[in-house]
């Protein structure tokens, strides 16, 4: 097997729990709003189920790239609206605060350890729909130790289009089967696989993208699988 | 004054000291191979001072962008001529190692500390000819913690072309006033000025390049010196 020296992940979902996260911070604006009437659980999927359709007009060239903090404004809008809410009638500042959520997003348990201890022995960056500077702020918020951060505003485009992974290994300077993508996502796994990087499946329970839960399919064929990223630490010694 | 929130550095002798960790690699080569009696500060200063007319050839266009990487290992060849060595009687590997010696840079006494410092308060990132995969072994290697690590490959342009400034602010989603270069190079501090980004001189002794030695002129004029990023980091408080 080619010696792999770079793995990248997948952060929303994979490293980072977006939907308790967000929930988290949406509760608290509606509390603050006197909107506690609306359940921030299901507030929050209805922002994040919103996320794969506004991408996809960018992966389907019927919008020219723009970064996702921009689409998340826009969902967000969208998604208050939905509730029965008046964006304009919300303090600018507070709505610019609450989109900043996604630049809060809280690790799972295992993931700074994990990273850690694979950034040892491999150059670790995410591989991530979020803009350069809301992975940078995450990572500071959260202490994710990457040796690089690349975001789609670098390739200016969303997984599973093949120039993300591409772009990638050409800036960290390995051909595609000296990388590996790491990921919860089965599709982001197929797309790297078709353009020639290796695969490690990781299970999050509730990290699937409500938009998606009709497509769920059984994890197999990945290269390695493991149950969060210590695991995956240890597989990969 | 507008808040700064992005600190990018030069690195080619702001952070890392090349001339002198090039001198050491080049030393050890040279006794290898039975070339003991070539200086190796001098094939050190011969091999770097081919560096900005090489570069100089993408800044206008004469040559479309190609990685640092390659081009050092141009100069590399060219300058084994020079002393009379024949690169191809060489073996292939030792020669590659040898154009390694730029992943593996030396940082000046200061470099570590003084960015661990100003990473506190700032975001940390180097604006480096370097291409990407070559800053990031030089950060693993050296223990730099940048935030993250977007190399000359990121916009495929060399230092002083505008859009590696204005290309950089955009991918660290700030207005170029909301960021600062930290270099020890005239030419760089002015080109960061045009496009708009705030100053910073550090003194680096020796850290100059031979081919500019007639280029040099007084240091004043920029928003903030320092000796060192330590200093810096004192100054910044």
């Amino acid at each position: 097997m080619t010696k792999v020296e770079v793995l990248f992940f997948d952060v929303l979902g994979t490293v980072v729990d977006w939907r308790g996260s967000i929930a988290t911070e949406a509760r608290s604006f509606l509390k603050r709003h006197d909107a506690s009437h609306i359940d921030a659980g299901a507030f929050a999927d209805a922002w994040v189920g919103r996320y794969d359709e506004s991408v996809e007009a960018v992966r389907c060239e019927q919008r020219s790239f723009v970064p996702l903090d921009l689409l998340n404004m826009e969902n967000l809008e969208a998604c208050l609206k939905g509730f029965g809410l008046t964006p304009s009638a919300l303090p600018r500042a507070e709505l610019e605060n609450l989109n900043l959520a996604w630049h809060r997003l809280k690790p799972w348990p295992d993931s700074v350890e994990g990273l850690s201890r694979l950034k040892a022995r491999f150059i670790v960056a995410p591989l991530s729909d979020g803009n350069t500077r809301l992975l940078v702020n995450m990572a500071k918020h959260a202490g994710l130790p990457w040796d690089t951060i690349l975001g789609a505003d670098v390739s200016r485009a969303y997984k599973p289009m093949p120039q993300v992974y591409l772009r990638a290994c050409e800036l960290l300077g390995v051909t595609p089967d000296r990388a590996m993508l790491v990921a919860a996502h089965d599709y982001d796994l197929e797309a790297a696989r078709r353009c020639g990087l290796k695969t490690a499946y990781v299970v999050r329970e509730n990290a699937q993208d409500p938009s998606k839960a009709a497509n769920v399919r059984p994890h197999d064929g990945w290269e390695y699988m493991a149950s969060d990223l210590i695991e995956l630490a240890e597989v990969l010694k």
